[in-house]
């Protein structure tokens, strides 16, 4: 098969606001390598920041960037020694690429490492290209098979399905075990209603989960919310009884009102997961310490990818509720406008056309 | 209510092998007290030990004990001041009466509380009568509510599964989180099957359960087993590669083959949960140390009565698979012998028949 | 021995800026109880807040409330039944009162008790009388016997020095021993400085200690750190190379600018353990998040307070340049102009005079 | 400076009991190499089993090999591109070259490392040939500076203290920190009074030590112990009323008593950290089961190198009272027998003669 040469459409953002769909050239894969023709690719948070605002806090668009951490498709073919896949294989791609000889990757922690090249991010320079294109070269390590019983966009899940699953086992290393606990989750948007199914297939006991959007309460009902509640028109006061009810809370929002609910409402000694990124917010250090919260950040994913992908695939947790939107890339711009509105889309996701030489 | 001087039948061991079924008088619940009608029995390991073997270990029966601490029943009547429960109620039994105020009970380790009083146990002198029989009298603590929904028989294995999701809360305090995780049960029998569901609502990837028995592995399955083996005809050799393959283990066999695979296949810096208990084993130091293993033992449970109480009652973890044989308690001494079958039988339960004035 | 109709002196805060000496009468001890002649007396950050700004946070100060919750003094009398201590001893009073039967009591959370009477504290109503007085009655379980090699000014420091115990068995549950790992302290008050002391006491194989007073900083050398930074004039900005060098940072000064700084100086993983106690502050949730630090809160403490006594006694911990200034209680306003001045005093302790009958 | 063609003195085995000094040739160091001329070099546990039983476990002497692991010296010379250490450097000698890359290296367990090739050892085939030699070429990263304030034959204790602080790092991992703990360590010799000395760093705040010989309880009180008791003249009885008194045991003995001592004198929930090593050994389960005991496997060491040579270093563990003997090379065989005479001796260094051109 002759892959030199190809084309492809990629969705690249060259400032705040200006995504065009281009064509480029693409070689084929050399040794250990791998051509994926994408399938679907979800737009995160993180997309839509540096869409909207050329950003997030320190991290700016500095030069051109295709977009797209989240996605999946079919492998095209492999280069010279890959074993891991053949060509026909459906996987998710893996957007992490760890050095593995700094000490942090050294010590397992390679989610911080020195020199991590994360697929769409603009956190290092040069910014590390994405995967909203038809066609990608990636390491043979990148490639995590998927089964065959579930779609290219459930498969495109993996990535944020890996960011809720090891938001978990942050809360495990640091609670024990989710089982049998009572866990809160503040923001049910992808994130949030990933993190609720996440916290449902540990075992957790009661899930309550809040938003301001009745569309999102839905997918976290869905998702395994044992409650919902629709804030700010309810409350969670009635949990602040006796010094608070839940063992455990995820953070999805990173909003100031959500992050005082669930310090308020966590019992003493219990686990505040911020999900949520943002810059500087007002914390209550009163509650933190009069409480002993371990209020503990989690950053991406390491190991989970490939539990996710099992997860996925076995259908043990089912992300069909949370996909709201499939659009065409040539489509883009609208997307990422529906994307942008939380009052009807949960998550939007791109997709590729098929060629027909597969 | 007329209560004082009702008849109840009890379920009394002499001595080894002499079990006897007797009628007692029993008066009604004073102030905090509850009278309940026990619909159901499960006879567990300890029953039979003290029956077959008159004890365990350094644990010997010395005076007659009414046997069993796995019960459920209906609320007859409840004294002065009782508010948890009413009549009418279905509770299960909480056999565990801990001091409060001893050292272990203050520092959160009931179940090591240094005056126990454990319905049914011959640990301590006098020994504490049991619940197989038509009517006891409880403390309003004891009672904890089952859902509508379930069986009687369902709600009596609420202890049971109580002692498994303490140790699955006993890996987790040691392991981090079950989720994602890779597990081997070795012993299927009624505790194995139970540590399986709670290993499986936990979120564990892989379930292993080995015995010798293979009426056994159906039960581990329907459980949640993600494999069975049936040793000693299959091995679990292939899992000892690289060092180990499992990341957490439960032994509810107390046999040293089972023991011996479990740390030859755990891998480094794995944890093995020791749920059956025996004397005196030989085990391999070179493995425990050369690996970095964690050999934790569990004791009972505490906190995990009532999210047994709940997990069953919402059929979140089902145990009908489990429940083999249900004999009305006339027929105790077949029930005990059919228990000790373990190619026949898993859980069996005595029933107690239900009085008409309710 | 007659001890009714005693006359006792009192340091009593009527409001904001209004602190007396008066005379009080006292009855002698009931059963279980023990008079105690206090003969030091410790000024808290609690007591100075009390006194220059009526509370802090939502703690106001509600009604006339007798200060002081680190003292130490000699057994006067026992009550009917008393055995731990007996007249002549030298003793610590632990503060703390836990109920020991509400839930968090029973969790071995007894610093969180639902009705937790800690003297000299204006949390509840009415106000838990407090202990700067020549004479008091309390419990023989707050008698904490203490060695007859140090003296009673040491003594009373045995309260601050449970809650810097506390502190870092809170960083020990979280992130394992502080034995060979990278501490920073951020604020060396009389807190501070002792956390300097429980950090080297557990191992610490680096402690660098900030503070903008020099004096402070000349303690904490005293009590451990390997290197003290003078803020803001000295910056920690070299330590936050590659994503940061500490492994745990204790903030004492819940000033905004110190927080920044350990959170910038953590490595990823790293825990901030934040003793120091305020109101709400602005903080980095992109750093929390991020570099994944456990930013977790301690509060008083519950067994540390029989080891601190025991370290004091032999002089493990040596408290000894801790104390700065010992001020009869006579001079009460002078002691806590004092202690409000951070430039000149470190702990300021009252004195209370001795009888001349022991 | 020449550095082809050198002679080096070796000490090899050639199998069980027949140990030869002979004398190699020696090339100079290599891009990235070290050459190293060895001061002292501590005869271990695992020396002195080869020496005396042709190996341990299944571990065997299949080939010659030259012994040693605990070894420190001068830096002879540096190959190209060496920064880290220059000619004249007093050094430690770090046994340990894990592979970096393998499953266990990337999480952070390199002491588990699938290709580890440890000095010394006969684990592997080929054997990794050991340190008693009297130049030796080693990478870069075995070199770990140590100050010049302290002997060659304490900087050649870095090893041995690392198992021990290891040791004391997995107990923190299972209990959290050992400040303020109680602690038992059955079998003082040479690791066991090292891991007193590590568990009196970090803050234990009773040490109870056990030996059979008088000598080992001498040198374990010079390290730390506040306690020592002669087994089995003397017994630890009194320590299992109420279920136990120590939170923390390391069993540095592997003798089934010390054991059974060890798990009868924990307290519930205690932590057994097991460092000596043998096979099969009889173990109480129900001890490990009723009590909860986290009976935890320690293996050598990987970051805690460093932090041992820097607390040597500056003796803030001072390891002198440790070294009982140093014998030259030449008497290698004499120096074994000694070794093996626990009543007499307790760590017997070999010394190389330093030649005269440094």
């Amino acid at each position: 098969m002759e892959t030199r040469g190809m084309e492809t459409r990629v969705c690249r953002l060259y400032a705040k606001g200006d995504l065009r769909v281009e064509t480029d050239e693409i070689a084929g894969p050399g040794p250990g390598e791998v051509l994926v023709r994408i399938g679907a690719g979800g737009i995160c948070g993180s997309d839509l920041h540096y869409f909207q605002d050329g950003g997030f806090g320190p991290i700016r668009v500095r030069e051109p960037i295709i977009l797209g951490h989240e996605a999946a498709g079919i492998v095209e073919a492999v280069g010279e020694g890959v074993t891991a896949v053949k060509p026909g294989d459906p996987i998710a791609v893996n957007p992490s690429r760890p050095c593995g000889t700094c000490r942090f990757c050294q010590a397992g922690q390679q989610q911080h490492c020195l020199t991590m090249r994360f697929r769409g991010s603009a956190m290092r320079q040069p910014h590390e290209q994405g995967l909203f294109r038809d066609l990608i070269v990636v390491d043979e390590a990148q490639c995590v098979p998927v089964g065959p019983g579930v779609t290219i966009g459930e498969a495109a899940c993996c990535e944020p399905l890996s960011v809720a699953l090891h938001a978990v086992r942050r809360a495990g290393a640091i609670a024990g075990s989710l089982a049998g606990r009572r866990v809160l989750v503040t923001g049910s948007g992808p994130i949030g209603s990933l993190c609720i199914a996440a916290a449902r297939h540990a075992g957790a006991l009661e899930i309550v989960a809040t938003d301001p959007h009745a569309a999102a309460l839905e997918t976290a009902a869905a998702m395994g919310a044992t409650r919902t509640v629709n804030v700010p028109k309810q409350t969670l006061a009635e949990y602040e009884a006796d010094k608070g009810w839940f063992d455990v809370a995820f953070d999805c929002s990173a909003a100031p009102s959500a992050i005082h609910a669930a310090l308020a409402t966590l019992r003493p000694g219990g686990t505040l997961v911020q999900v949520g990124v943002t810059g500087d917010l007002p914390i209550p250090i009163n509650m933190i310490v009069g409480k002993e919260i371990n209020f503990v950040g989690t950053h991406r994913f390491h190991e989970e990818f490939a539990v996710a992908a099992r997860l996925i695939s076995e259908r043990r947790i089912d992300v069909r509720p949370l996909i709201s939107d499939s659009v065409p890339v040539e489509d883009a711009l609208g997307a990422f406008a529906l994307a942008g509105d939380r009052s009807r889309a949960m998550k939007v996701q791109l997709t590729f056309e098929r060629k027909t030489n597969k």
